[in-house]
C-alpha cells in the first residue's frame, strides 16, 4: 500500500462489538493514526455492508490500501509492530510467547462466557444468572491472569506489567465482568480496575456513549 | 529459562490431534531442535495427564523451562521467531499482517468443518456426507487461500510463496480435504498437493503411521 495512506479500521457498534474493541484499543494504546468506519450491527444490511469491506464477512477489519486484514488478533499484532508509544508485546522472548498464548486462548476460547454474558459495555446487570460452564470459563480466565501476572507482571498493573495486546484481547472480558457484576478474586478485581481505567478503554466507553446518545 | 534447555512440545496422537500438528509442523519446518512428549488422547487419564503438563488443559503445549506456552498459534509465532531455516512469516509488513489474519481465522473459525470432518490423517473416506454449513466453511477457506496466493503467493507454491505459519495452521485442513476426498477448485487442489508434500507434513504423517503400527 502507499505508505502515506491512513489505515482504516472497520468496526461494529462500540457498545456491543467485543471483537472490534480489541484492535481499536491496541491501535489507540499504540498511538496509531487511523480512520474509523462504523458498521451498524443487527440490521438487515449489516452482512452486505460488512462484506463490502471484508471478504471474511466480519468486523473488525483493517484496510491497508487494497489489502484487508480481518481478525482482531492479527490487527493487534500489526498494531504492536506499528506502535508509536512503546512495545505492545513483552520484550523478553519467553514472556512474548506467553503473551501470545494468553491472546490466542482468548481468541479461540471462552465460548460460554461470550454467549451467556454478551458485551454490553454501558449496561449494569448484577442479577444475571451464571451457569456452571460459564463459571468454569471465568475460573480459567482468573487462573490465566494470575499466572501471567505472577511470572511476568512485576513492572506494572497489566498482565505483563506494561500494557500489551493481551490486555487489549481481554478488554471485552473486563467489560463483561463489570457489566454482570461477576464476583472475582481480589487479584482479578485489581486487574479489572486497572484495565478499565486505561485511557484507551475509557476512550472506547466514551465512544460507545456517544453512539448511543446520538443514535448513530 | 536456561537457554541451553531443549524446548519440549507436548502433543496428542499424530493421527487425530489437529491442534498439535500445526506447531509441530512449524517447528519442524523451522529446523528447531525440540523434544516431543506424546499424550494419548481419549483415555481416562488424558485430561489429568494434560493438566500435569499445562494449566490450560489442552495440547499442544510448549515448555520453555518453567514457562508453559499453550495455544498452537502462539507456538507457531515462537517457531517463527526461532526458525533456523529462514523466515516463517512474510518479510513484508502488509503480507505479514495478512498471514497472521489467515492464521487467526483458522485458529478461531471453521467449527463446522472441524466437527463434521475430524482429522484422521491416515484414513480415506470418500463417501463422507458434507452438510451445507460445512460446504460454506470450505468455500470460505478456498476464497481465503486464493486471496492469499493472488496477492502474496508469487514466490512459491505456498499461501505466501515460501512456507509460513499460515501453511502450518492450515495443514490439518489440507489433511481433512485429502481424507474426505473433498471436491476442490483446481487452484485449491494444487495447494493441497504442494502443502501435503512439504517435508514437515510428510514427517508428521510418517510419525502417525509409526504410532498406529506400534500402538503407542
Ligand atoms: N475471529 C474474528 C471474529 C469477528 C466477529 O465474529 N465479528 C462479529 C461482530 S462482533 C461479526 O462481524 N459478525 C457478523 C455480523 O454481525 O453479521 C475476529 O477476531 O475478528
Ligand atoms: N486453542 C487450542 C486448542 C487445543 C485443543 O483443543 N486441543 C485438544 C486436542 S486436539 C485437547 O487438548 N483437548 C483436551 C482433551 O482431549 O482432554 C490450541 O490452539 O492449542
Amino acid at each position: 500500500m502507499a505508505q502515506h495512506q491512513k489505515p482504516v479500521l472497520v468496526i461494529g457498534d462500540k457498545n456491543y462489538s467485543s471483537w472490534s474493541m480489541r484492535p481499536w484499543i491496541a491501535m489507540t494504546a499504540g498511538g496509531i493514526d487511523f480512520e474509523e468506519t462504523h458498521v451498524k450491527l443487527r440490521t438487515e444490511e449489516t452482512k452486505a455492508t460488512i462484506l463490502r469491506h471484508s471478504p471474511s464477512g466480519t468486523v473488525p477489519a483493517l484496510k491497508l490500501g487494497d489489502v484487508v486484514v480481518p481478525e482482531s488478533l492479527a490487527i493487534c499484532e500489526w498494531a504492536a509492530e506499528n506502535s508509536k508509544t512503546g512495545p505492545l508485546l513483552p520484550v523478553d522472548s519467553v514472556a512474548r510467547a506467553a503473551c501470545r498464548a494468553a491472546s490466542a486462548e482468548m481468541h479461540s476460547g471462552f465460548a460460554t462466557l461470550r454467549k451467556e454474558c454478551p458485551m454490553d459495555i454501558l449496561a449494569r446487570e448484577t442479577c444475571h444468572p451464571i451457569s456452571d460452564a460459564c463459571r468454569s470459563d471465568i475460573a480459567r480466565i482468573e487462573a490465566l491472569w494470575e499466572n501471567c501476572r505472577h511470572h511476568f507482571g512485576a513492572g506494572g498493573p497489566y498482565l505483563f506489567g506494561h500494557f500489551t495486546i493481551a490486555d487489549a484481547m481481554f478488554a471485552p472480558v473486563v467489560s463483561r465482568f463489570i457489566t454482570y457484576g461477576v464476583h472475582l478474586l481480589p487479584e482479578s478485581a485489581d486487574y479489572v480496575a486497572a484495565a478499565s481505567h486505561h485511557p484507551a478503554y475509557q476512550a472506547w466507553v466514551a465512544g460507545a456513549k456517544l453512539q448511543v446518545e446520538t443514535g448513530i
